[in-house]
């Protein structure tokens, strides 16, 4: 509610300008307006209508001001329903019939939500390689060297470099699994109607034509209350702050310790000229800590009562896009701390 | 970190443009600049400098661009440095020794956050005000109808819509005393210094003076890793969103009982004319769900490592405004949600 | 749901005697058969009935084992009728009459909790009064040694011993204040009947009558679905694991530093005889977050729909107890962790 | 903190007998003496020790009181050392040798853990396919029933029965994929030593022995800061939660609107007779709440500091056992719950 991703400075340390692209409003509106248009193909794909290919492409060619939903979505809580009748207005009465036929506003939004996060899951894959491959380096350039290892916030045994890297990477392959079977479990139509019973007579063949006309598949049957799959991206994105967290909680304790374990650049004081202190690292235990909350809200989220709940799933919108968002962050910071490790241990 | 606030369609139902105001970045940048002006007045008030009030109107008058504080917040984990550099550097050499002399980044920003939360709790107060005169209003137009008593989810007794009614308002009187005395505590200037020592020879008078110049009290002491009071205004908000969010469990369990309970007007579908959801009744349990998560991330927030913590100080960042706004924007769809009762209980 | 409070080792850093005597079921039962014979005490002392001060007697002598009220509780979701049937049983027909006369389940539970909050805040007061004595004696014996104070996990400016453990100290009287103050607002009695209306002709005498038995005070109504009182509680007492926590991580941070900030006894190794872990300041730290997930819970417990929630009691039983202990274990810690102090800071 | 599992009249809601047992310390004691013995015969099967099976047959046969290991876990922070010592004590010195040598406290915990958790992850798959069979014979008594489906908190449409046992049944697959998955995935010895790096000449072969020797596999590396794994377990529990916290919403809800939807035994009142409260649904809810809360814990005990963190290790004994006898009375009480079902819908 407080949007640390756009936010002058606070983006200097919270931002992510690529997903926040991606949950950007109009980014949200282009997206949905995708989902009716796919769906109107469907209807033409199974030859409900002659037309449905060039209504469709007046659906996602439409003109739609996302200020002008605010009114609907404060009478209705959800923006679909306004969105549905500026769109019908816009078509004009005959094409106004193949708009969003069949489909409840849960289908459009949560199909919508699945196209986000393709492109979240997309972008976090890759950043996590290229984690991997900072590591490699660092591995390379001070994996040698010597330092003492911290057990119980007490200097244990000494050991080489190489032993707190390979400790940073190791989850690394984990995470690249664990991200990319979210992403592809996740990469499913959202189609089942009012009460998600897909009452139409060629329910399969329109699941399917909806699902390829959009690149996912069709999981035969609707999920509006079976939160499983968003719950299982949250905990990917989750291992990830955690994997990045404790980078930062690792390098925070080195740069206490001093020298000997850490140096970094950057991170002035307005009062002690001397200081350098481990920001990005602490913005990722920061992170950490604020997605673990986010968890929370969303395993909430994920219990619905009865056919729909309005309280879980408007719950889950405030919680999800966050998520995402500090993952990303996270991410990103990650990088950038790497990059400003001048030393790692002593040689010998 | 995904503003629902100025979402264009979500603020329809999570926004609060009052409070919103009060943390736009314009709006900091303009309180911080207050906090360091009413610091250079205070070292003239104690006789440090004969033209501290001229180069105190200079510092309120400086432009400032937040976009220009990014870079600085992303090396200094806080905007203070790049803000106080920019400073003195409008000012020019004479008047910038004057700037943020014996500050620490935290005194500025903790005291900036005490201005933004006086603001705050005045229009919550005041709001709180009006819910219990909407309650007064409810109780007169429907307290004599009938209605059945709800406990463990089963009709237990018949009563009055007034026994109802009453036990919204029962924690308004409480809520305006621990708003109210939340308030009054926090009202307090932050001043330390580096490691937050008051190193200097005029230390009461100064603090007596930086506190007098923005009304605020001075604690006699620096409470840079002591977050208690910031802690008590959290609880003091999620005391709110408990309250509303309580209102919010009610009338949707009513509205699904049933006109012999509650009538509402709007809250459309987009599949099912015939239906009128309680969205802001959803709304209000959604955003103390989420209430409930922020005061987790502020809880940890308020456990300070060593004489200042970057990742507890950091996450207080993220979570404090977030937790206003869900509070503002709960009172908000309180109101709007009573005004849209248009039926309760059943006349005999 | 894994009693750490008796767990035969785990007791031994997480353990709490006094205040896991308190929530003994046999405890538990004594005080629920005190709150119903103080309930027929107070029909007596309106002369409903001239026998109620011997019935009370009885109540109070009445034997119930713990375990015969399992299948009342499975079946009722509360203990209460089980054990008023079981009462009435053993009194025999003619002062079964007088026995939860007017009473609901709700009203002695929560009065009994009541009873345990009072009991449990009056032990941690004291000490508190201790750790601020224990405090105070460090003081005096390394004050005025140097030691390096950190901000933002770095090396800041060097100062005294004083400052570390005034920071530690500061805390104490507002915790004291605000323990006192919910011990104080939360001692009262609960009655309400039924849906909670005091539904009997003399309900004012008889409140201030049952609650003069109990040496509590009548607030005038009852509160079964407003949890403040409870949320007040839970507040103070994270308050305390916040403070407590902050000395763990502080000592925690200096011990990994070294012995020119501190030097502890105790905390060994099975692998590593050389070592001295910091056990008791990293049990604080995790009791401390601990404590912020179950005020969480607490926090989601307050919040009841209708005139009672069963699940939002259910989830307070389960928390509430839970906060006291780890809130009292805390204080445990913090204690002996003060104790095994043997050095701080460096004599000049 | 407070042992719901076996608390004499609350185990009648929340306990679980069978992973009571695995959680009770005399059953851990044995646990840990086990991973000590297969660790010995490891020994000997790289050749270390000939004698290597006699003592761990000596070892698995001691008598250790955990009332005894209590001292050593306030003094050590983990219940080994002292283990170990009573161990070679028992066992003379010649053995004394063999025991515990090249492991550290935190692979024999771990492990056990392991072990802990392979238990309890077998009885979670079995009681989730009997969760499957009873909602088959649901369906089948019930099917076909007319009832009105609510979404968003208000009657939408008019469905069957199965619709919404469908609803409840359709998770039940991927629970069993995720438990089983989660299951295989944590079935790993730890082994490590002091600071994780296996500091053996014959490392390989010994890892392959002990895991040999417990029925686990060997990860080849230790995951004494990597909780992933455990992560994972605690993601699999709470879908379990969430899974059986929604039946739970769903029924509650139900029996709210009436016997149109539900008809139950059980769940009486002190007060009032004719009511019949939805007990086990309610406990659902307050479970799965309470297991999203101690999700929260265990995402903060994932990122440890250095090469072994106490306070997030410390934080994991407190949270996951409950977590697990969580999910164990969800699935308890589920049960219990369908059972208590006497009608669902409305024949036409």
């Amino acid at each position: 509610m407080f949007d640390l991703a756009t936010h002058p400075w606070m983006r200097g340390l919270f931002g992510d300008d690529h997903l926040a692209a991606i949950f950007a409003p109009e980014a949200e509106v282009k997206r949905m307006l995708k989902v009716e248009a796919a769906w109107t193909r469907a209807l033409g794909d199974i030859g409900e209508t002659p037309d449905a290919y060039s209504v469709a492409d007046s659906i996602e060619a439409a003109q739609i001001d996302p200020q002008d939903l605010q009114d609907g979505f404060a009478r209705d809580g959800v923006p679909v329903p306004a969105l549905v009748k500026m769109l019908q207005a816009q078509l004009g009465p005959d094409a106004a019939e193949w708009v969003h036929k069949g489909l409840t506003s849960q289908d459009v939004m949560d199909t919508s939500l699945v196209l986000a996060l393709q492109g979240v899951l997309r972008i976090l894959l890759e950043r996590l390689q290229n984690l991997d491959e900072s590591l490699d380096d660092l591995q390379r350039r001070f994996g040698t060297a010597r330092l003492v290892a911290f057990t119980r916030m007490q200097p244990a045994l000494e050991t080489r470099v190489a032993e707190t890297i390979g400790r940073w990477r190791h989850p690394v392959p984990r995470l690249l699994t664990s991200v990319e079977t979210a992403r592809k479990q996740v990469a499913q139509i959202q189609w089942g109607g009012p009460i998600g019973m897909r009452d139409h007579p060629n329910a399969a063949q329109l699941g399917v034509a909806f699902a390829r006309n959009l690149n996912l598949t069709d999981p035969g049957r609707s999920w509006h209350m079976d939160r499983s799959i968003i719950a299982n991206v949250a905990h990917a994105l989750v291992q990830i702050t955690t994997a990045a967290g404790k980078i930062g909680e690792d390098i925070a304790l080195m740069a206490a310790i001093g020298p000997s374990q850490i140096t970094l650049s950057g991170g002035g004081s307005s009062a002690m000229a001397h200081k350098n202190n481990p920001v990005k690292a602490e913005a990722l235990i920061a992170l950490s800590d604020y997605a673990g909350t986010l968890q929370m809200s969303l395993t909430r989220a994920a219990r619905h009562e009865g056919f729909r709940s309005g309280r879980a799933w408007t719950l889950e919108w405030i919680a999800m896009p966050q998520l995402c968002l500090a993952t990303g962050a996270s991410l990103v910071q990650t990088a950038l701390l790497l990059e400003s490790i001048n030393g790692l241990g002593a040689n010998a």
